[in-house]
């Protein structure tokens, strides 16, 4: 059933700005109208989801919907953020009712973890693609930042790495030389791409602790590397102390997994950096986080992003994920 | 030329930062970092161009930039919002480096006219399209809404509405019937189209003074519904009181110039209503807007627009835009 720009706001947007006390305005008027509490600052992320470039075409529209807000939650938890509230720019080339209704399902169900209220946007028709911009809150001096890494600090990266790029592969069918049955493994590596959990917890838990953050969106060796530039530091990276993922190892072999483990995009994990001395603080902060976490390697003069195999460097065949030049 | 995703934000996005105080960090993080002044709201708008859809195939890329940074701009005029800074998702089918240096020059011209920062965002590859999400800041119960309007209140709107929907026939060559020589007068017309004037300084000499407020970017009939659904009333317009521009009246003729007026979009102007007993506060308001405004009708008990000529009831054949049913 085909509806009507304002009725598709109506019945499916509006019922999502909820009830947030910093919400003073939300649908319905030219712009949002937000009280930012006081004495915090608002850490803002705005991404893009394009359809055929950062989904498949005739991806499920609850998981579309799902991965939009996740990515953008991503950053705020790289932030170390307090998730608050988002805006909507929805394209879209026809307005299908169950298509927006899974969609904003989706959407929503991952916004109520997070008590995040959807104050505005704008849809329009055209290809489909959804800009979401995220905002949520930090106390001054408390965001995690790219930059503050230096040599000495250890590198931590939360969760199983590699798993959303595999499924993403299976999504697309793209599974030449298939080493397991497909089964549960393969199921358990589409849902990783299909619904990223965004480390909201994490992030939060680093505040005060970590000295760099980023979340791992274009692959490992890429993201630790946007960090150690940023940082002006080099990164060492040992592959030995990389967990590979049990599902990742059975469908697709050692080899393969331990690239996409490096360089697959798509993850939403978080990479981090510790100063060794408060290596004793990090249980105790990750009681909350409900992530396991591992150190993967040390920060140390110089630049640039070493992996390394019993301390000899390895040659990462592709080392990141430009979106301009490869197909996610 | 064809450059990578980090250089094309590096080269042309990173000087769009500047240096407003409320940046505490731009572009360059996994998100930006803010400080909205102590005791001020936050506005903030996001509006999406779609190439064929907002701007025909072919625009010029400066203009693109402009009306991205403008239709947002418009949005925080309409709550009488001081702007302040924008995030922009893009969508690119190629990265020409001409085409993206002409856009980011579009924007930040733009920009530069109100000190707006450009905090972050992301690139992607994909079918042309720009999501910009901007913010100002208005003192809490200064913001202009939809929905204040009364029975009584004069409606008020700026600027000469329907040159920018003449301006966007001309740019696509839909100009059957043209009257006008096609010469100075259509040159006025498709300026208007391609390059909008925020109506920023008149939304704020408004704070405190007009009961209500919206943009016309759909047309004035639609728009001027939107508020009166808003705000529980009706509206009288009176063609008598329309002021139809020379530029469009020569390229067009009084018909179809009246017609696109009442329900051509892509105007930006501003369409507010005031309580007739503050009539007289008016002029010197707008001292500073510079920009003329017209009376043009009442708002009254009831719903929806009525367009009147003398009095009577005239038919409007065009009453809105809708996105997903006409051709911008």
């Amino acid at each position: 059933m085909a509806i009507g720009e304002f009725e598709l706001i109506d019945r499916y947007f509006r019922p999502l700005v909820g009830s947030r006390r910093e919400v003073v305005l939300g649908i319905g008027d030219d712009a949002a109208l937000l009280a930012v509490p006081s004495g915090m600052q608002l850490v803002a992320a705005l991404d893009t989801l394009v359809e055929g470039k950062h989904f498949p075409v005739g991806s499920p529209a609850h998981s579309i919907g799902h991965r939009a807000l996740a990515v953008n939650l991503s950053d705020l938890a790289a932030m170390g953020a307090e998730p608050a509230w988002y805006l909507l720019a929805l394209t879209l080339p026809a307005i299908e009712d169950s298509f927006v209704a899974e969609l904003a399902r989706g959407m929503q169900e991952l916004a109520a973890r997070f008590d995040m209220s959807l104050v505005g946007g704008d849809t329009t028709a055209g290809p489909l693609s959804l800009s979401v911009q995220a905002s949520g809150f930090v106390r001054p001096g408390e965001a995690l930042l790219r930059s503050g890494a230096s040599p000495g600090d250890l590198l931590f990266v939360s969760g199983s790495l590699g798993e959303a790029a595999a499924g993403l592969q299976l999504e697309m069918g793209n599974v030449g030389g298939l080493i397991g049955d497909g089964g549960s493994s393969a199921a358990l590596l589409r849902q990783r791409f299909l619904y990223p959990t965004p480390r909201v917890a994490l992030g939060k838990a680093l505040r005060g602790l970590a000295s760099a953050c980023i979340d791992v969106s274009d692959g490992l060796v890429a993201d630790a590397g946007k960090l150690a530039a940023s940082s002006g530091c080099a990164i060492r990276i040992e592959t030995q102390q990389l967990s590979i993922s049990a599902a990742l190892e059975a469908v697709l072999g050692t080899e393969r997994a331990l690239q996409l483990l490096l360089s697959g995009g798509d993850d939403y994990e978080l990479c981090f950096t510790l100063p060794a001395a408060r290596l004793a603080e990090l249980p105790t902060r990750l009681l909350g986080a409900n992530c396991p976490v591992a150190c993967i390697g040390v920060v140390e003069n110089g630049s640039g992003v070493t992996v390394c195999t019993r301390g000899k460097p390895v040659d990462i065949a592709r080392s990141g994920f430009d979106h301009f030049r490869s197909q996610g």
